[in-house]
């Protein structure tokens, strides 16, 4: 059996790929990582010198400015120097395989690889190239690959719970929506096992669940009130309608009907439910405005606190 | 009444969105604090720590490199962190609102933003929002808003007629073209005006005009001679000409013949007038390149200081 | 006869625009340069504070990311500010000259313009306007103009043929393929000829040779077999498809067999042969996978190389 892919010979995280297999100390270790990073960003100067003088490249190959300018920020307040490269836009078109674009950059003396890419498994080819190649020294993160993971909003996602609800083993956590497109939704149920949450529910339509959904773990829900019932936690996800092809699906305010979040629908969950949203909502299709902007919505801190754990993230495996 | 939405609780700067209804002393507090900053861009270390680790981030909704770049050299010579979203590329295409984008960035814990909008108003609406949701800390440049406003430039404006003319209160100012589209004429003639300018001419074609522009308290001439005759400053408009739409104008030609800036013109002016320019130039169109480059053009110096203006602009309102 | 424009009245380099007609010196001495510069890039902290508080503009008026990226890190690496302006989609759509461009980021105190363009000329004609303008304080570097002239490409393949062979006059180099469109074949010949190389040899088929090869001081041959015979560098050039018009060539796979770089033909050069490249690689069209990968292949310390040479660039010409 080989090595997680995302541990080094001292079985210290080298890279963030996925949460999946990461064990549950190292998940533990980058949210306590992040606690004193949130009070960085208070601060007059919100600036630590931890990666200085360092190189971290943002290679998007899929557009996304808002993930982007969080690892971009991150970075930033680590002092890193950050340069963005939109790999569709050139060496790509050029004709250059991506694993010719990385020896370059590694030969430029990047120190990291902020990731994101529509293919599943983009990451792990370029960790499994840096590897094959002796650069242990060069770290990866995965800022989300096709439908497969997008492990910083997992941590981010557990980071919240965990500041909300202190403890994982009492809890039930429900996550609604398009749970079949949503690499979102895939990380954030391995990161929720791994730290012993007894309950997790997925509720959405059969025909944007997985197939296999079962082996994740959790319980399936097709009525949104059953699966609410009782829930600590309600995770809703971004109705993917830009991946989606084809009619998988009804209108969106038939979907709203069927599984939008409304105060009506919340009630179900505990009183002291929390709400979360990976953003960018979709106002009036997954989830109702009085929600979204309600009390018990923790949408908002939920991007503060993605902030502090991507600077956990790197400065933990630019320090392994 | 409503407090000016520019001001603070103690009556200070905190947004800058309009020069309409901002006071005299205020405006004049901004020109003094930008005079040391001219001579920074004159420095062998052209920086200085005022905003090190603020996280300044430019929305431009609307593109324009010039005006981007002027304020990302502003604000890199304060020593902040800058950060690019072009906001037309990203969430606003993925259908997250204005105000959410908004909502997001500051829960990353933005310092300031420098808005482009094509819609007059936009930097209102954030600033009205911040208000709303108690984010006093946050602050609004705009940038360039529809036909509205465009305060730095109006600002950098000032700054130069006061430098070469040193006061206001006897000057006669000429300001020449497609006045009804722009947000450059629109700007300077309240700063004139609150300056106490008392002579501030708009020369163009009705059709350029904006139908109550004797509310301004201007005075309009369709006649360029007339009214050049005596005047100490003369401001040249862009032709807009990618904003008209349909048929307003007779040909470029046509346009330089009536309304271009010449020598044989500029000598209707009194002897001392100096010569602005917003740019980018037509030249051939709205001014003639022996006048542009002529001595008493000042158009390359408005550029100079346009980044002491803007770095004053920006180092008050987060002092404050 | 003219001073040459690269130089400042006291004979020092002020711009860097092509190395034909730059003293062997000169380029001596940025090669020396570069060598301490080489281990920055292997340190903790990769910067030195030689260019702090220094503008750089990377003006792209030709898509480049490679080569920007390039610019960028060794900016970076000197500490330099350094503003990205994709010129193709800004001031140029709005009708603005080159050379207002330019005299308007002169007045915001740029230090340093690096320019490519698609025309040949246009640093040439960039650096002739400061001085015409009297602008002695402010620096080109030419990154890459049309058919002309690369010449920090050409400086870093110097670099690494004398890291690896010592002495160029000893040197049979030999140039493979699309000579015709190649500004970085240009740059090096020049490069090699200053520097006293005997044996400069260009490989190509007819159509792919300038018509006056000869008068570039090197031997041509279109037997690639007769071409490698005895020599100490290989250098392949990127079969510039993008950049031919029409049918000048034969398909991809017969262009390979004749003149892509085999282990095979790579056996007719000297044992200790090296085989560069400028990047990016059309692995089986101008090069072997088997042989870009190989032993022999210097491609990717020329990359390395690269930063520290531009480095070793941007730093002399700001000193100067």
């Amino acid at each position: 059996m080989g090595r997680n892919p995302q541990l080094n010979a001292e079985g210290k995280l080298t890279h963030l790929l996925t949460l999946e297999g990461l064990p549950a100390e190292v998940i533990t270790g980058i949210l306590d990582t992040a606690d004193p990073f949130v009070s960085v960003g208070e601060r007059e100067v919100k600036k630590v010198p931890l990666l200085r003088g360092k190189a971290i490249f943002n290679l998007f190959f899929e557009n996304s400015t808002r993930t982007r300018t969080t690892f971009e920020i991150a970075a930033k307040r680590l002092s890193a120097d950050v340069i963005n490269l939109n790999i569709g836009a050139s060496s790509t078109s050029k004709g250059e395989t991506l694993l010719d674009t990385i020896d370059n950059l590694c030969a430029m003396n990047a120190d990291m690889f902020v990731v994101r890419h529509s293919e599943s498994g983009a990451p792990h080819l370029i960790a499994a190239h840096l590897a094959a190649t002796g650069r242990t020294d060069v770290h990866v993160v995965n800022a989300g690959d096709g439908r497969h993971a997008h492990p910083s909003q997992g941590l981010l996602d557990l980071y919240t719970i965990r500041h909300y609800k202190r403890d994982f083993r009492d809890l039930s956590v429900a996550i609604v929506g398009d749970v079949l497109h949503s690499r979102v939704a895939r990380s954030l149920i391995h990161g929720l096992t791994t730290l012993g949450a007894p309950d997790v529910r997925v509720i959405a339509p059969a025909t944007l669940l997985p197939a296999a959904v079962g082996a994740l773990g959790v319980r399936a829900f097709h009525d949104m009130r059953a699966g609410l019932a009782g829930c600590d936690v309600v995770v809703m996800l971004r109705l993917q309608s830009e991946r989606m092809k084809g009619a998988l699906l009804p209108s969106p305010g038939e979907f709203f009907k069927h599984y939008g979040l409304t105060a009506d629908k919340l009630a179900l969950a505990k009183p002291d439910a929390i709400v979360m949203h990976p953003g960018p909502m979709n106002r009036g299709v997954e989830i109702d405005s009085a929600v979204a902007d309600g009390e018990r919505s923790v949408i908002l801190p939920q991007v503060t606190f993605g902030i502090a754990v991507r600077m956990a993230v790197m400065s933990t495996i630019a320090g392994n």
